[in-house]
């Protein structure tokens, strides 16, 4: 072949059909094989991947709607979907990589991806721990979790700490952050599978599963019995309103998510604001890209504690990209157990 | 008379009635004449003052009702109502405090009072502004407007600021705040003579009177077309989930009150509170007495823009402890113009 050429390939991807109103069904998605070239285009300084990992983030529920003016944008009706993954670099017209290189960031759900923007992708350096893992404890959610807790709970040893999705790919790792720094935590989810990995695995002093609980707000006084001082929120809805009444004095809520309004078309009342006011407590949403210039020192704290097991992670995952629809959309049923990644390829 | 003997006086009183759910009625409350002996009883640090000016603020509304572990105390059926106000001393068992003082703090709705927690009252130092301020401008409001601008909504120099209720004691004086620090202000309030006070006297540069928009979102959209950087939160409910929409990233919002939600046995659900998330907002509660050791600083910031004829003050005053029920509850109708004050007593 002459320079430039390269064979065109088969690449399955995920596509989805339109946009999505109420829960999302399988059948909102299909799974089509296009071909791709395995060569970045001339002049081009995009990166060619073959994605190894892919990863199942609640966020991406509101991209399956129409958006305007949002933080993410929609995905495309007919095209192939996007999220964070885990692929190695086959071809690269971009300085910063090289062919071998291994890449996390946002990629095709397809088996290789053409990515034209480069630069929001990180270079993988450590490979002594399971690849996957860049698709969520050393990745986009590991990095929401520090960031949320360290930087937006304010914590301080000792305290209160209550986690919603608390067996989720956030919501575990913020856990076992508040217990490395002493404090008293908490964790809600939906399963018994969960609320036993909470307690048993990651070391939670306690966990609710919301499903059982009649009145989450009484559930919920008899675990604090003195109060709450951080709640990360990942879910919203009535678990906020049975939480504010439950907060302490001076009690901080960094809002990680809302992932049981997603698939409403108007999302539930909040009624127990006024809490905010009368116990003085700062509810501060964020969003994970305002704090990747934390990414480097993130990887210095985790990487360690993940070496000298003394954090833990639990990964579902599901082999094969035609059974990536069924794994994302369980999110919103809360069928995973853990963190739930698809597996596109082992090398 | 012998010594530590005095004259009983008669002493009117306001009283509570019962708990009160819904609006509360003027019939909620009876004027009683009860006797008070001038003095302060032997041994005690308590003080004798007679009450010149009271003080109506919103947050009387829960004192009206069974509270439990609240931030304020309830009132007690068949009592004297309580709140801020000016007042003399006539007699003192408390050595930061002598017969002739004037005093501001927390005291009884009737001519005299026994305030048997003198260590909660500021001395009135500075008698060259009207003395009513100190129930206002220069009291328990005007510090709360100061913390909760200043401390908890991070202003900068031309941002856009949305204040609620902005008529009211604290809402005057944020946006005025906010005028001098260069921001681009809005005021919302309920009625023509409000709208205007805000344009005219205030300088507010826009006033929106909120009863007669049909679409509050898109009436705040019309005036911040590049959205909101810091709204001062008064009124709760609806108004809330207007400006969610419209907030700017990383905008702040001061929970100072709740108004609209008051009388309500159950407050109105927000449902959008996810902007928070998508917008990086942080909002806030906060509470006046957790601000009460910068007052020497708030005088100090204060009293040279009054002097100065810097910032403006309004208040809509009211003549005779009779007339202080009708009053009070007139808040919770909007009928005042300006801070409203009740006059016990001129001197």
């Amino acid at each position: 072949m002459a320079e430039g050429e390269a064979v065109e390939v088969p690449n399955k991807q995920v596509i989805l059909r339109d946009y999505v109103s109420g829960f999302p069904k399988e059948s909102d998605f299909m799974v089509r094989t296009s071909t791709i070239r395995l060569k970045v285009p001339e002049g081009s300084n995009a990166v060619l991947v073959k994605n190894l990992y892919l990863s199942c983030d609640p966020y991406m529920r509101s991209r399956m709607t129409k958006l305007e003016g949002s933080y993410v944008e929609s995905f495309v009706p007919g095209s192939p979907i996007s999220g964070f993954g885990a692929s190695r670099v086959l071809d690269s017209g971009h300085p910063n990589f090289k062919k071998g290189d291994l890449i996390w960031g946002i990629t095709g759900w397809e088996e290789y991806s053409l990515i034209t923007t480069p630069e929001t992708l990180f270079k993988i350096e450590h490979t002594d721990v399971p690849l996957s893992y860049y698709t969520g404890l050393l990745g986009m959610p590991g990095l929401t979790a520090y960031a949320g807790f360290y930087d937006v709970a304010s914590p301080k040893k000792g305290e209160y700490v209550f986690i919603s999705a608390a067996s989720g790919a956030v919501g575990q790792l913020v856990g076992q952050f508040a217990k490395l720094l002493g404090c008293f935590v908490v964790g809600s989810a939906g399963s018994k599978a969960k609320v036993d990995l909470l307690k048993n695995k990651f070391g939670f002093d306690e966990a609710v599963n919301y499903k059982e609980e009649q009145d989450l707000e009484a559930a919920l006084k008899m675990y604090f019995p003195n109060g709450i001082d951080i709640y990360f929120e990942n879910v919203g809805g009535k678990m906020l309103d049975a939480v504010l009444v439950n907060m302490r004095l001076y009690g901080r809520i960094p809002m990680c998510g809302m992932i049981s309004q997603y698939n409403y078309e108007q999302p539930e009342g909040v009624h127990n604001l006024f809490c905010l006011i009368a116990k003085r407590i700062r509810m501060q949403g964020f969003l994970v890209f305002d704090y990747y210039h934390m990414y480097p020192k993130f990887l210095d704290t985790v990487l360690p504690l993940i070496r000298e097991g003394k954090i833990t992670y639990v990964e579902d995952i599901v082999e094969g990209l035609e059974n990536g629809p069924a794994a994302l959309i369980g999110l919103f049923y809360g069928r995973n157990v853990g963190k739930q990644v698809v597996i596109v390829a082992r090398e």
